[in-house]
């Protein structure tokens, strides 16, 4: 690419006045349940900005829910999922997914290859430690208190569910795979409150065989959580072939936390895009400046797009990117 | 000392249940303006634990509403402050804290350390982030929008209010020394939040104009916060002796982070507590092991104590703590 290519977290969704329009009555999980919906809300930030990747509209419990899982998205809260998952017995619910559980993603996909042309689309999973948190507290946590107590207490139990969910996750991407995804994101959203030894032992195994199962379809492997500076190195060693970055740790550090090879993602705090224009362009060109250093760098947020966002800066910032970046 | 100290943050108060049986029908934020309460919590946990030090049962909120801002601690939420802090006329609500408008705090110090002879009582004061943050925001925020939206975007009135809040807590805390307490931690919790430029720039010269102003005190000051592994350095270079850390960085990494002459304290997960005997064992004598390549090491908790553990392991781990590094 001549430029440094840039998507954004969270880019199609909650920002955005037009996807509230289509979301009217319709709960957040319905709407990722349905092929027209996922394909128009995929598409809506595609409109707007000049990014180069569309991410496909979806939830990280979507698998879930579409195996049998009773789960819900409150809003203002999040997932909530009744019963909890916290002892062997409880597994049992966690069966394999087929193709057939999730058509609508399969359709919506097919279709918004056609419709994207050259454009690359980026699939959607939630990595193991998240969906194990949503499972074993039952809803969102702050501490994650019982998921630990399981990882520390009881780790057959642990890799028991772990393994599970990596079964479940490996369906879900490569379904998304087989209906036409140039790429994929992991996102281990709050793996990020777990140590490098803990991550070691107890998370990596079940991540690296989610990526491994996917070197066949040689596709960007894209892996991310939040706060996750001390993981960096080991997600990589993973099998991400991109790693990516919060706002803590700046990019040119990060760099030198992963292993030659892999390319980096991110990592401008989304809270900058409250700001005025020009504290944006400024951070958004260091950002790219830190970013010369790694061996490749997809220009992202930190995190996904915060809700009060004005999309006019996010398309501004699009823009700023491919032109600062030109080679 | 002949061995590694020990306390835990949050050794007093939700974890026990003496502790819910003399709050009964009192508020929080009540029970931090009575000084026999503060002074029977802050000595609960010692009853229990071999415990090295005393923390004052307060919360970083208490010279908020000593000055009158409106803040009141919701169970199950946090504090919630109405009307919020975000323009420049809404800093005259932030003026100077009197000795007397915190008696009970006096009161209670000298109470205790009459109480606890040689044992260190450590006072207590929140962080100019984590203020910040309750004040711009109203209450808890896992983003932080708008109160990085302030440090991003207006940079003046940023440093106004952080300048009011660095006043408030300089005299909170010189107000405890001067009560008696022999020791101070403050607590910015939240400030890992923000990345190492932004720390150095917008936190920084405020954390370290409250440290300067305890110098002459000749007491230990500690600082402390979650997921802070960017920012140990700066920490240190603030003017902490005694740098907390958290438990997603191992703690001999740690050490590598801070300038030589700083000790570290922490950092065992408190989630650890929730597992068994075994496990706990395993995990703080590889603390205790880690801390040893720090220039000193105060054992404690990565953040604070979980309000499910059980005080029985508390009391053996101090032990624990006590025996292993005796040399």
């Amino acid at each position: 690419m001549p430029y440094t290519p840039v998507w954004y977290m969270r880019q199609a969704g909650r920002s955005l006045p037009e996807y509230w329009r289509v979301r009217e009555g319709i709960s957040m999980l319905d709407s990722c349940t349905r092929p027209d919906l996922i394909t128009e809300i995929t598409l809506q930030p595609l409109r707007r900005y000049d990014v180069d990747a569309a991410i496909l509209f979806s939830d990280i419990v979507v698998p879930l829910r579409a195996i049998g899982v009773n789960v819900d998205i409150k809003p203002g809260v999040g997932p909530v999922i009744d019963p909890p998952v916290r002892m062997a017995a409880d597994l049992e619910s966690l069966r394999p997914l087929e193709p057939d559980d999730v058509p609508y993603v399969t359709e919506a996909i097919q279709a918004l290859v056609a419709e994207l042309d050259e454009r690359p689309l980026i699939g959607f999973a939630g990595g193991p430690f998240t969906l194990a948190s949503y499972l074993v507290e039952g809803g969102p946590s702050k501490s994650h208190d019982r998921t630990k107590a399981m990882m520390y207490g009881d780790p057959e139990l642990w890799h028991a569910l772990l393994g599970r969910l990596a079964d479940l996750t490996i369906s879900f991407l490569q379904i998304q795979v087989a209906a036409g995804a140039s790429a994929i994101q992991l996102f281990d959203s709050w793996v990020g409150a777990v140590g490098p030894d803990d991550y070691r032992h107890a998370i990596l195994p079940h991540t690296s065989r989610i990526f491994g199962a996917l070197e066949t379809a040689a596709i960007p492997r894209i892996h991310f959580g939040v706060g996750t500076g001390e993981l960096l190195g080991l997600m990589g060693e993973a099998g991400a072939d991109v790693v990516g970055v919060d706002w803590r740790i700046p990019l040119d550090e990060a760099v030198r936390r992963v292993e030659p090879g892999k390319a980096l993602q991110g990592n401008l705090d989304p809270a900058v895009l409250l700001a005025s224009w020009e504290v944006i362009e400024e951070r958004a060109l260091d950002v790219l400046s830190r970013g010369r250093t790694a061996e490749g760098h997809v220009f992202n947020l930190g995190h996904g797009v915060l809700p009060d966002t004005d999309p006019d800066a996010l398309a501004r910032l699009a823009d700023l990117v491919h032109t600062a970046s030109a080679r």
